[in-house]
């Protein structure tokens, strides 16, 4: 039987090892050499997935930003057998997508915390590397068009408002913040979820409670 | 005539030229020759003044803190010749320094962006080195405390209440999610400045106006 081989699965793995080196040793020591070791895989393996260095971490950059989007990215427009016919976000999930979306940076597990830790490094960098600014810089925007979406939903908006805008922008910048104090250690994280929900409730219409 | 040598003049022009080197390069790309060139100054004189790398990473951490607090640290208790005779701060003026303070992350101008750079690489780092972290939560902390103590002014009480507290934490949080954006170039800053000012005018009394 002829062996088949995942590319994308195989530039994922070689990803999760480049987001550990980052995390134990920052961008500027991510080699081909230690990512490899971190994989356990050989160095050509390495250079068969990535021209260079260069190439390596802009792929892992684009790769947490998509990792992200999948694991807490509003399902929007997806079909729910159980939602309304029209394909819009039932307003009260739309509210849970949202508090889901807006806490999903406050590292709450360890694993998570490595994420956090190489997502700031990564906006670190971002200062002095446009590449990595401009990924970075996408996937805020892309953050707050869709929290701004979610509010439109709760709201029973069709379109996001100026308002909708404003407070996705508000949101995401707190909860933002939250997460870079959660993990100096400034903040703990069951006070920043806390915040991030008060913030959030405050600018909803009153929850109406569970779904019948 | 007997040369003076201002020492601590001496070790601040070493920790401009580290932070330099920091955004250029990032913390792990520091090495005191490096640092050396950038000073204008000999490796020696480096060696001089700091034990080795770590020693003078950290004087630079808590050195960008200390220039932070007395650029922007609310000035408590000074005396102030044309304030009341108390001591407390007064309002307006409370009011004014709470907005700078709050929009002192906001990198406006190229040496800022350097030093906001800078400390989101401190920031970075902190998760993986723990006497970083001590450094970044403790400004961090002080920074809550200065502005609840200042929303407590700007309200008239004595001492900060738990409201001054919960308000200080999110206004906080807000500025820093707003300037990570402003610095990766999702937001310009004076959009940041304008949302950092309207959160925090919603949170205080009406302004009297200009001071008689």
């Amino acid at each position: 039987m002829p062996k088949i081989v995942d590319h994308a699965q195989r530039r994922a793995e070689i990803a999760t090892a480049l987001w550990q080196v980052i995390h134990e040793q920052g961008i500027d020591g991510v080699s081909f050499r230690r990512v490899a070791e971190a994989a356990g895989v050989s160095v050509g393996r390495v250079q068969h997935y990535f021209a260079d260095k260069r190439d390596l971490v802009l792929f892992g950059c684009r790769h947490m930003v998509d990792a992200a989007v999948q694991d807490h990215g509003p399902d929007l427009g997806g079909a729910d057998p159980d939602g309304p016919a029209s394909g819009a976000l039932e307003p009260r999930r739309a509210r849970s997508e949202l508090i889901d979306l807006l806490c999903a940076t406050v590292p709450l597990s360890e694993p998570f915390r490595i994420g956090a830790s190489v997502w700031a490094s990564y906006q670190a960098t971002a200062v002095s590397v446009p590449a990595i600014a401009a990924i970075v810089a996408e996937a805020m925007t892309g953050r707050v068009d869709a929290l701004a979406t979610l509010l439109a939903a709760v709201r029973s908006g069709a379109h996001p408002s100026a308002t909708d805008r404003a407070d996705a922008l508000r949101l995401a910048t707190l909860s933002e913040g939250c997460s870079q104090r959660v993990l100096v250690g400034a903040l703990e994280p069951e006070a920043a979820v806390r915040l991030i929900r008060a913030e959030t409730e405050r600018c909803l219409p009153a929850d109406p409670g569970p779904s019948r």
